[in-house]
């Protein structure tokens, strides 16, 4: 795969004998592409720029909207739009489409919760709907190392099934409040956030996100719309999670393993 | 959490030295969710059951649709509905919900490509749209052993980031055909598919589907719809995943580790 893929940035990486380094990493980038048959938009997804075509054609044909290689007359992206969405926006022309399962699948797609084509929209209106958030105080990279391992222990159905999302939320001193754990990671993550509305604590400034895999933007999303400004994650983020943590003053830290970790956004002390 | 998460199967593990096991197996449980507000459905959300009150909740909080505590008149299941939606829908009544969020929020659902409130409605019409798919010949255990090795030499962009998720097109034989990686899994198989499309290859049958990560009930929808018979996924497969694959006579097999295997649908010689 092409360059287009990743996207190199400089992150701290803190070793687990206190030595902090700052290194190029490599980020996987996440962008949003939006699939038009006949000029209506059919789904808005997610993904990783690259083999765009190849997508939008698989997502046609794996929702039976279309069914022969045949039917197809041309796919391109849209030109005749913003530079924003430029290479984002791909045209399919077709025949005999499904347009009963084209309209299932509008109705149903697999899109974000909240990307929109354009991350700054999304982030605009996070900024106009999350509530006020001032930048975290620099937490210890020795409290963060402790949260994979609490929430490990924590996560009853990973170790019986292996397929689990897990999301905990954590004080400031590292204290666990609770983990709920879900096939997917955003309802992990909702179910964390619902799970403190129903106690009536919220928002929730003052806490850490930990999530047992990686960090898309949409968990920095959901933590920023809950006022917690500090997210771990296990696994590596999005190049889109860490551009939202960076323009939110949030912070960020994720391929956490021992006592090492990166920090994508913000300061660890 | 409850009990409710995981479902028990009877697999068979094929262990690195030959020997083969009857054993039982958790799996996570995935189910769809409607969440309502005011009686308008707002997102079906593919979860594993458990907290899910909490999650429609948070769900709201983190759209922005909903803000304080307070806002929150009631939430409970919705009683009147079919057996089958029985726990699967849940009604918010609130005051003062943001419009203007909850129609973004339905038109960017993260919902399922394809789950429907009814996973019988999508397995039936994944019957009537999907390619005639005969049940695959029994594959062998060492042949389906190097698909993770395989398939991991081509992540150029995992060995970078650690971020992605891969699909890969393998012949009955073992024969790598193509490879693609995405941040979303859905997408990186889409990717396949469409590459397929392109080179005017369709349906797929005589092929396997191997995934780097877990098996969601999509992954082995996408498959069918392509006609491909057989997925192999190196994580766990989910509850919902093995029913359809069992229904539509597919083979499944997950947690590929070395040699060993488990099967979960069809049969591996």
């Amino acid at each position: 795969m092409s360059s287009l893929g990743q996207s190199q940035r400089e992150v701290a990486r803190l070793e687990a004998d206190g030595t902090r380094r700052d290194v190029t990493d490599q980020l996987v980038v996440e962008e949003p592409l939006e699939i038009r048959l006949e000029g209506e938009s059919i789904a808005v997804v997610m993904r990783t720029p690259g083999d765009d075509i190849a997508l939008a054609l698989g997502f046609l044909f794996s929702e039976g909207i279309l069914k022969e290689p045949d039917q197809v007359l041309s796919v391109a992206y849209c030109q005749d739009v913003t530079e924003e969405a430029q290479g984002n926006i791909v045209q399919v022309v077709a025949e005999g489409a499904d347009k009963e399962a084209a309209e299932h699948a509008r109705r149903q797609v697999y899109a974000s919760s909240s990307c929109g084509l354009c991350g700054k929209a999304t982030l605009e209106s996070v900024r106009l709907l999350a509530p006020p958030m001032p930048p975290p105080p620099p937490l210890a990279a020795s409290m963060l190392a402790t949260l994979p391992e609490q929430l490990r222990t924590k996560q009853a159905l990973f170790d019986s099934t292996g397929g689990l999302h897990a999301a905990g939320l954590f004080t400031y001193g590292g204290e666990m409040r609770l983990v709920r754990e879900d096939i997917g990671r955003h309802n992990a993550c909702d179910k964390v956030l619902g799970t403190c509305v129903m106690r009536e604590e919220w928002p929730l400034s003052g806490h850490v996100l930990a999530l047992s895999g990686r960090a898309s933007f949409e968990m920095v999303q959901k933590a920023a719309m809950a006022g917690i400004g500090v997210v771990a994650a296990v696994s590596a983020p999005s190049s889109l999670a860490v551009d939202f943590a960076l323009e939110l003053s949030m912070t960020l830290v994720g391929f956490m393993r021992g006592s090492s970790m990166n920090v994508y956004a913000g300061r660890v002390a």
